[in-house]
């Protein structure tokens, strides 16, 4: 078996280089040169070694070669057109909708493919996302930070209102991302399958109170409606203590399954 | 392709059985019977339906048969014999550590397997766990609930205290769940490849300063500490409100990556 | 001056009993008894006696006469008829309304008295808040607590359905609990001074939702919406940590300023 | 009864002016001058109307004049040198310490003097807040501070370390805001009548930790730590909402009783 992070590193492969106090994200590409404030570092420099070893810039300053974690793909790496599902919500959702292998997953709504990331992650290598997006400029960034996940074989962009349909059907789960999701839900409800699982993010109180009802008038069943809050501490043993500041809200979490 | 929900059930496969009020896990045998206050379902009445189907007992009661989520096999599946860890910090673990197909993750503490389940769901088809525990009881509630979770074959459990040193080396990730996992530390570092995350829960602060002090001591970096908190609601259109009580605290989530 | 806890304990007074193990709320009255599983004390015993002094029953076994907190009468010593409002959300209401010894306060639905006790406590000795309450159960239980903390005096009860008017005028701050606010909301105004503050707790975020329309159509100024959680940690140096469950949630807190 | 808010406006009267965008904190004093951007107004203009008039600007623009809450002083009026006890804790804090008329409160370590406003607005008119604090500059501040809440004649500053000891004793509770106050515990505890409520704000837990333990050690009973979260919402009926970001942490709260 060859390991994950044994492997030489090759064109296409993303690297996190990272020194005390800066770090950053490369794709790399031959005889692609990145420049730093420390100095420059050829990507040719970096193929061919491994994840765990060092790259030095002209000017000998030294960087680390690490695997970037989803986590830090999704907050540090991914271009944001949109705001983002943030990991809190997205390592929560995979285990709602019960993501697994070759699943067969529809998400409408992709944004900046953070959630996509997270689900492409855990459907691969045999899985698929077919995921909906009426807005051009949403799916190139998308395109291009599933790239840089490395998990793009794995999804199919739509470009496409679902007003419209959806040609796609027989899906095991269901995760959508719409401003108005109760003007889609019987379009989406016709191309799951039955009791499979569904879920929904919302900002807003009055969004969730649609949906709810919405889902109760289709007698979907077992719908739940939940907040998952991520609480920093300072990482000082002579002073630990949460941060100052947190995110206050992210948005409601809805969780349904689809009636029989 | 053949879709995950739409596979004929099979003898080892685990189903949920639901009615209005009453759910139930199954791990289908031939020949055998589940009897419920509503009756009796041979399982042979099951093999060979599909998820999605509708199973009845013998006093015509009808039970829909469906795919469990990795959060109803966690919450309402496995046995505990130990506290285990939930899924609001196992789905954010996951990308914290990075865990991606293919990988060689170290646990160390499986106690009843919960996360366990979790990471092998990502890593699978082709990575594994090296799951390390001395409490020979755990392993045995472990062992068959990752049978239920359909994971086991990502698992190899080591029956072994590892102050007695650890076999496998190389890991790309390792999750520790110890009561004093700064007495192991210096052992667990010697098989974790440089650069990879690890992470730890610990359900006091007191720990928390501990391997904090011994984590800087070592040279890790990127050493974070945070809290994930979970707040359902009562999933009422008409009186939405959050429900009376939630949990406080299940453990402080510390993650740092190997020195080089 | 003489000193509130150096008073000689006389007839009326609440003293909050202590052992080890258990707590009792006694309002002394002359010849009475008081009996324990650990033996009688009779109040005669008590009074003459100080705050700070122990009281011993015929058995022997010592009790600690304290003076109770606010907190501890409203926790451990007001009987419950009804949903009370917690000391978290009573200490941040009367800052919010800004209340003063000598204001004039009306509060619309007196449940069992516990903000009032907060809020006369504050008001003290200058001060009046003139409660109505439409259920004569509530008001009987509410004059008891209201005893019992020691502010009966600064409270005026109203037995009443407001939809009827209220008679008394030129409020400096008002408190409405109540299911429906907003079908008095118009009357209310009518019986406050302009520019001053006035609160509702609400349990669900519908009402909330209805509350605010309605403060808006008005002309109300400075709408905030809050919520306070409080989290207790076991006190245990050793193993601090937060306890496992605590309240997800008593109600939201609404606040704004009468139009001009 | 002259109530609070009919009251005609004199010098020495703070007064909470506000338009649609701006507010401000006014001390009245004859013949001065306010200036804003929108025009002058002066003092005089003020002295002899009362809360909930209008007061204009040489240019016409109209402000409403206010009673601040203190909420308001605490938040918006008071100059701060130091961290401030915010209302949230403040508010908790005398409901704990079971502040009443009259009572007799030692309060080490004043800072801007937050708190010591918010309990001495309780004790009012008959208590007595006896403040130590060793640092000059923050006793100038809180001293204004004092007297923009118009409560300075409830509060003795005494300028000193306590190393050196207490003057005054026979405290009927004790709030303690330093940053090392096992320190102090023992000089403190002598100043303090038996069986009185004392506190302690504490930004970190190795600090809570210390003391519980002196605390124990010192035999003070009915231990208790806490923390208080205060999540506010954007108040808009058709987009309810919790704000973006809220404060993670002020400090862990600590509550005992002295010994016998």
């Amino acid at each position: 078996m060859v390991l994950l992070n044994d492997k030489i590193l090759l064109e296409g492969d993303t690297v996190y280089l990272k020194d005390k106090k800066n770090s950053f994200f490369i794709k790399l590409k031959k005889d692609k040169i990145f420049m730093t404030h420390k100095g420059i570092i050829p990507h040719n420099e970096i193929i061919g070694k491994k994840y765990g070893d060092i790259v030095f810039t002209h000017k000998g300053e030294a960087f680390k070669i690490l695997k970037p974690t989803i986590y830090e793909i999704i907050m540090y790496g991914i271009k944001r057109e949109t705001q983002i599902i943030y990991p809190k919500d997205a390592g929560y959702i995979i285990l709602k909708l019960g993501l697994r292998k070759g699943m067969r997953v529809l998400e409408v709504g992709i944004g900046s493919g953070a959630l996509t990331i997270v689900m492409a992650n855990v459907l691969s290598p045999t899985g698929v996302i077919h995921a909906y997006e009426k807005e051009e400029r949403f799916i190139k960034i998308a395109i291009e930070n599933l790239k840089l996940a490395e998990v793009e074989n794995i999804v199919k962009i739509h470009h496409k209102d679902i007003i419209q349909g959806i040609e796609e059907k027989d899906f095991d789960a269901g995760f959508i991302d719409l401003k108005e999701p109760w003007l889609y839900i019987e379009t989406i409800l016709k191309v799951l399958k039955k009791g499979v699982p569904i879920g929904f993010i919302l900002p807003t109180v009055n969004q969730v109170i649609k949906i709810i009802q919405d889902l109760q008038r289709l007698k979907f069943f077992n719908i739940e409606v939940e907040e998952i809050l991520n609480r920093p501490y300072k990482p000082v043993p002579e002073r630990l203590r949460p941060v100052d500041k947190m995110s206050a809200h992210t948005g409601y979490l809805i969780f349904a399954r689809t009636p029989f």
